[in-house]
């Protein structure tokens, strides 16, 4: 997964524009992704799919023909969307176009103007406060006019219509944990979902933010009904422990699922309540949808200090912090995948389990193991009416043991499974 | 405020008699009660209406004609509802009808016989222990007789019947926090209902502990039904923290809405569950009407020392505890008044806040504002099923913000009003 | 209960056998039990009675002869169900049938074989560690032959049908706290009932552990749907404080009645949910059945170290522990029995207490007396919904202050009863 990031983090990625297409260009060379060319001017919900914007070159250069900040350096100087222009004009009145971060003076801010016409220049505070007064050239050579947003769209089908969202923004430029941590993971997943037989069916978004999720949604309202788990990923890379952030529901199964996971990991977790702000969930939670998804991340938008800054880059990774984001994913889909519930075949006392081999021989021992106590858990429970996640969860252990009993029980035909979950 | 305690202050009120008349006119300066008289040996639900209690001279008189006790000088010195008497005794018999505080020895209790004939005289432990062995002279000059039970009473309609209840007791006579300071809040708080336009109707009872709001409740079971919220006001001028005692039912809508306002409010809070002790809310929430009504105090009744004590007086109160009282009074008014159900007009996704100049141009800041995070909750949550409150409960936000938020999106044609509460 | 248990201490019992017709017995002198002699071979639910097992004598014995081990020091020398044998064998061979405690090395365990034959002797650690290499003759003079398992059984009838049922196990050999504990105090118990009028009718069992509620519940499954509360007793003498596992529904009546007695008890108390491991709990809660049946213990099973040792002796045991448990048991009779629904006969508004001798006659005092609390808490909640235990747990009081509180408010005619609990 590192390798695919540190190929993705050069490219000058934003809503719309090649960027996006090399990036979902080089994720396909990993998973059969469908890319979507959506029109400018498409009404998409409250909003119009806007105009397209591709940069070649920019920067600030002082009379002497010196670049003081250039694009070419790190492709956060650029205020994205900004629109072309080559003017000269005093520092004065260049100055209420340039994004500073006084409090981290050696970093360039992230910055976007996307729905405003605006240019402007980010850049590290200790370059402002270099700048002779005097009059500067500034040079963008962009173009903002009609084209498409791109996105791509992987549907891995199950055995059941209703489906998994899992769902990345793909339209920040060279920032590492935000978000191509997740578009690494979330490729991975996508990878390894392909090698197996599914129950539920999966769905990956690559979109950009905001404008992505709306534009899918718009298209996609007769598929919005058959989503049933969702995710959206996000800054999966970084050595905080797990953030959870619920779904608008609050009680939704994804909820319940990831914070079973998250208890039984071995990494500090939080769970946080929902709110309307962060990333594509505040679309797929808006009211007139208010679908069961969630968000998984690490350290969550906002609470790294080098958050939409040049900070947030390659060293902020780890490939250990992926491989462990991707674990968790995997044993979320383990429990969509795996929970039922079932009827015990001898509701009435405990079956003899010590005749089927599944008994300590000799009794009087002061614990049970937790292997036997997981049989007893799932026998206990078994009536109907509580599925594997309720017994574990009722248990305190980790779902695949559950899941691991009512194999060995069924095998012992003491179960009957009465119906999978979704 | 201050200033209509302090006239009140010196005015012998008991739950009959002229003190309580002097008081109802003194308050008529301000607001037009309505004075109700009730006619002594009137059947009230299970009780009667008592016999007419006034007095005009008491004291206890050494051999030397010397007053001992005087109730010129204090009127906490006579028992409340003392029938005359003029009789020389010995100490020894006198002590039987003698209180005091051994504990606080230079304080006067607040004594009361209102059901039980039975005359005594409070004084300090240190009067108490300075009586020599002899005899006393006894003299109470009251009257015990036939006569009216008077309560006060102000009706402001609003646009609806629902009736807000504010009801304080006014029988206590020369005690300052229990409960002049309530009655100057009531009053004032009653001022500035007068002045606007409101949507409920406001009912304020000034009234004689226990038997006045039985008495009320008698005389009105028919308005009984229209009470949708109800407050007893009691102890709102020492400098403790604010007390809401919940009402029987526990999660009636007044019970949530004075919990918000507390819990935003600068001062610290404590929420009390309902027991059937206390004031008149006990009358209020006994079974057979349980009306939605708490009780709000600062300290509460018998837990600061000087409760039902001459230390209970002026030096107790202080100006701004009163008008922090008044003020949030006010603001579990504005909660009432103003809370609504919204639907959004643009459910699927996020309205695009930005072209309606709702929201920041410069995209990928840290952290949205706090009216900005009030606009995103009323939009994601107005689904037509929670009323601003249940936004402001979830968003962990003063009402006050969800209100103007819900206001900027209303004047922004992107939600409209379902329904006011109540 | 102290001199029951000492007669008892000494008997080698097991799951069928002789010891327990003996211990049987010994009960019938306090309680007129009911002996239920059930076939080897007789199938019950998803198990067959086994084999009757009795033994006269076992020992390892030296090359010269001395009893190295031997059951007539102690019984738990032997695992239970060993099957006959007389054979030498060398120490390498003997070693895979010896049991020891290495942690502690003084201790003999307590091991059992009861569906697999395989014969076995517990030690000392000690004991295992002086045995020279060299062989040893083993001497197990057994029988393991069709016969009987043996129950008791007490029925004390009340006015109504409905049963509670209370449950202990009488197949562990000389084990003072696990469980003769439990058998005296259900002894005393049962005594105690015989002599009150009662509402609710009780069960007592006197059973082996597992086979012995199986094969109840197989013989009476008529009789399942009558049981309304019901509690497994077990370690009732040792010096912990007292601890209640719910039954496996968790918010049974028998679940808050326990708690709430235990929350008033003046000895510590830990609420522990249902686990399907411990006693014959684990029968009554199988789903087939799933009884509201808890487990009443003070240390529970495995929590303390003489656990399942020749350590759980008559040292562990105080004749005052024995009395508390047993108080506590009657405490939990006390609310079965008395809780009722009450419907108040004046429900507006106070009634007046004070004219039928029930308040205090000079009123202004800090604080109410406790009964007059319970007075007003029941009158408050006697509204045809509220329990006496409902208003209990509301008033943060013990049950007995609200049911004098109802028997004095009923004599004065304020109160009338709806109807009894169960």
């Amino acid at each position: 997964m590192m390798a695919l990031v540190e190929e993705l983090f050069p490219i000058c990625r934003s809503i719309t524009g090649n960027g996006v297409r090399r990036t979902l260009e080089i994720l396909r060379r990993y998973i059969p992704l469908e890319v979507n060319e959506v029109p400018s001017g498409t009404a998409v919900l409250d909003w119009t799919v806007p105009a397209e914007w591709n940069i070649r070159d920019a920067y600030i250069a002082s009379d002497d023909g010196t670049r003081v900040v250039d694009f070419a350096a790190n492709n956060l100087h650029i205020v994205q969307y900004s629109p072309p222009i080559d003017a000269v004009m005093p520092l004065a009145e260049l100055r209420a176009h340039l994004h500073t971060l006084p409090d981290h003076p050696d970093w360039i801010p992230y910055r976007t103007s996307y729905y405003v016409k605006n240019w402007g220049f980010c850049l590290t505070n200790h370059q402002l406060l270099s700048l002779a007064d005097g009059f500067y050239r500034v040079m963008i050579d962009s173009d903002l006019a009609p084209g498409h947003l791109s996105y791509g769209e992987l549907l891995i089908p199950g055995e059941i219509g209703d489906t998994v969202l899992l769902s990345c923004h793909i339209c920040h430029p060279s920032l590492a944990n935000d978000n191509l941590s997740a578009i690494a993971v979330a490729t991975k997943l996508a990878c390894h979902l392909q090698t197996l037989r599914l129950r539920y069916t999966y769905r990956f978004l690559f979109i950009p933010g905001t404008i992505g999720s709306l534009t899918w949604l718009a298209r996609n309202e007769d598929k919005v009904g058959s989503i049933v788990h969702g995710l959206v990923l996000s800054c999966l890379g970084d050595s905080g422990g797990m953030t959870y952030k619920q779904s608008r529901r609050g009680n939704a199964a994804i909820d319940r699922i990831v914070a079973h996971v998250l208890a039984h990991d071995e990494v500090p977790h939080r769970i946080m309540p929902f709110v309307p702000y962060g990333y594509d969930e505040r679309q797929y939670c808006s009211p007139g949808f208010d679908l069961p998804v969630g968000c998984l991340m690490r350290t969550p938008n906002g609470e790294y200090p080098e958050y939409h800054s040049s900070a947030d880059n390659l060293s902020l990774l780890h490939p250990e912090n992926l491989a462990h984001s991707l674990a968790v994913l995997q044993r979320i889909v383990t429990v969509i995948e795996g929970d039922a519930i079932y009827r015990s075949r001898n509701p009435k006392g405990e079956p003899q389990l010590g005749r089927r081999g599944l008994y300590a021989t000799i009794g009087g021992q002061r614990e049970p193991s937790y292997d036997q106590m997981a049989l007893l858990w799932v026998l206990n429970l078994a009536d109907g009416h509580h599925s594997l996640l309720d017994i574990a969860e009722r248990a305190g252990a980790p779902f695949a043991r559950m899941r691991a009993a009512a194999d060995a029980l069924v095998a012992a035909e003491l179960l009957k499974p009465i119906h999978f979950q979704g």
